[in-house]
């Protein structure tokens, strides 16, 4: 079959301006010559090509929660007013929710995000529909029905992804307070046998370490691997409250680590290791978490959360922008075996391009360092998934719709 | 004279749409009649209204140095980076830099700015003809020359406001390392007499602490008040190592604290002490500081960034977002004695129209909520100033060919 042909006319690079074919879903060619043969040629003049964002934890749909309720801790949080709020979400409303979300992420330059949620064939279906890639997966819980739990095992035996790779299924065990040894051991399993990527929460707060040792003994890192849970299949979520000994397991496991910094900073869940993480050489993404917690889902604006946290807790030079730069991208791609998070010749073709005349991105001492510290996502021009465009000079296709239908939906429900 | 009236139509103002009529600079009438009489007026629909911003700290045209030093500690950055780059800027840097500076805060809703650096008579032109308002003051510090010490003191006493009310001029006093308790007290004495602030920073880093405590034998806030300098004229930048008897200090003197949480963070100076402020009724207030150690100037971002901050540190219910947006508004306007800061009859028409349509305010569980944790500068339609737009449905009148200067400037300097 034929492949299309992209070709992105006099786009910066990396300080330089050349031509970048991008041939099917990959970027074919760098430096191609002016007169290179394509079906679409795209004059980028004024634009800087980057690539995009790898949203490592999330609960898209949570967007229905955004401003629910805010300056209080965790367990209050949960507790007291998202979980007898989501306890009357349907259907539609996970529609409606991950619309939502897909479009917020776009426009702030993500592709792709690892979500755990509920009714997730509402989210897969959103998914393939807005362009985006996704590895979707059930919150498995103890209080979830019976039934519902082996259908999700059932789901995915029976599942093929309707998008022609852009979505992968995950196994989601919440996190070690919420799910029982027995069930998350066999969520570890049914995700080893069928190569899906095992998703859960993990030491978040300072209450699930002590409960924890108090009941077990030991650190919920050393208990799942005790569990034998942990390999690098596992996305950690949050992994605040760890020691010396816990970062060593995650590395030698190769577990990646969702870090989370808005979320952990709006919740006062404690300070994330980034020393720690790096010398032991963890392997580190970056989530934005549900947008409840956030309150949006800019990996741009969490990019730089990262990096001034990590400077005003452990020192200026801690995560400078060239790791913060990799977590947010490359690595969030790796953690889900994405061929992707560089603009590289044979790489999957998924980018950002960013105007280069906005305020903030003048003057440019160092390209990178301006999208870290001083852009927002009016900086942004265009997004490419997969090798197409899901955002076109500021415009995603329906996006006027999704917000209509969102807020009628949320008026009548 | 008769006043020019703007009446803005169908404007969302806490949840409810009204009429607003602005006469001359400030807010005549809330809720109008529909057949209002005005020379102008403008459909507000799916618009709403907030205070505007005002920055407490500022040096406006270091947009000349962003990203050109990230990722060390405070006096490697001074020392080793920016005040030798500093010293190679000439009048018509600090010209192009202002321009810059002030098209990234109106385009982020800021009508105010409180600025401390050179060739002052440049950022004061900028500031009048870019329509908003400003403190400016020039940078004194013993190195300076004499007669640029003494030419400074007397331009204060010679200067009138070109812009009929919008700038004030500020007496600047560097900070207790950089200037002596000669100038320090002299620059106190002439802004009392001649009613203008005093604007400096002050205990930004620990080692400014230990050195003052070293020579002096007690803490910078402590020898200030000795000197007889604290007072309500005050504008004390950072103020990150404090301890209880400074803080009761700062609140019996009446002195204005800006705090700039980026800045802090990024330079790894500290943990403000948001708690110990808000217990002893420290008028707080927020600052960008200048955009080399940001790296811009967006107080939507800095409320963020302050938010999430305290939370980190103190608590998740430290900060709670009606306390941050007061910060931001309401009383950087009162440091400045502008009778700003809230949508109120009689009071200057500063404001912003905000997108209710744009996804990151969607849903609205609670405006402010949505406009401090999830907003950015993509959902700011307009912007008022001494009632007039400075930017109207995203646009801020000349900003391309501001953006081509300064990168014309920047090429050829």
């Amino acid at each position: 079959m034929k492949q299309n042909r992209l070709l992105l006319k006099n786009v910066q690079r990396k300080y330089n301006n050349e031509n970048i074919l991008i041939e099917g879903n990959r970027f074919a060619m760098l430096n191609a010559p002016d007169d290179t043969p394509a079906d679409e040629v795209v004059d980028c003049t004024g634009l800087a090509i980057l690539p995009a964002f790898y949203n490592a934890h999330n609960h898209a749909a949570m967007t229905l929660l955004r401003g629910y309720a805010d300056d209080m801790p965790l367990q209050e949080w949960l507790n007291d007013h998202i979980w007898p709020y989501e306890a009357t979400l349907k259907s539609e409303d996970y529609t409606q929710g991950s619309y939502l979300a897909c479009l917020e992420m776009i426009k702030t330059g993500t592709v792709f995000f690892n979500d755990m949620y509920f009714d997730i064939e509402r989210t897969i279906d959103v998914v393939n529909e807005m362009g985006m890639r996704a590895a979707i997966g059930l919150t498995m819980m103890d209080f979830l029905p019976k039934e519902a739990i082996e259908a999700n095992f059932k789901f995915l035996e029976n599942w093929s992804d309707p998008s022609g790779g852009r979505i992968q299924l995950a196994i989601c065990p919440h996190a070690i307070y919420t799910v029982s040894k027995e069930l998350f051991i066999r969520c570890a399993d049914v995700a080893r046998s069928n190569g899906v990527k095992l998703h859960f929460h993990l030491s978040e707060s300072r209450q699930e370490v002590n409960d924890c040792i108090a009941a077990h003994g030991m650190s919920p890192v050393k208990l799942l691997h005790e569990w034998g849970v942990l390999g690098p299949n596992c996305i950690a979520a949050h992994v605040v409250h760890v020691d010396d000994d816990d970062v060593k397991i995650l590395a030698d496991t190769g577990v990646t680590v969702a870090h989370c910094p808005c979320s952990n900073m709006k919740l006062g869940s404690g300070h994330f290791r980034d020393r720690l993480m790096i010398e032991h050489g963890v392997r580190v993404a970056i989530g934005t978490d549900g947008c409840s917690s956030n309150n949006n889902l800019s990996m741009q604006e969490e990019m730089k959360f990262a990096a001034l946290l990590a400077k005003s807790n452990s020192g200026p030079e801690v995560l400078p922008k060239k790791t913060v730069f990799t977590w947010a991208t490359e690595n969030g791609a790796k953690a889900f075996d994405l061929n992707a998070g560089f603009v590289e010749e044979g790489r999957l073709a998924d980018a950002v391009l960013i105007d280069t005349n906005n305020e903030r991105m003048v003057p440019c001492h160092h390209f990178v360092s301006n999208w870290i510290y001083s852009a927002d996502s009016s900086c942004i021009h265009s997004v490419l998934c997969d090798g197409r465009f899901i955002m076109r000079n500021g415009h995603v296709d329906g996006e006027q719709e999704i917000i209509a239908r969102f807020k009628h939906h949320i008026l009548n429900r």
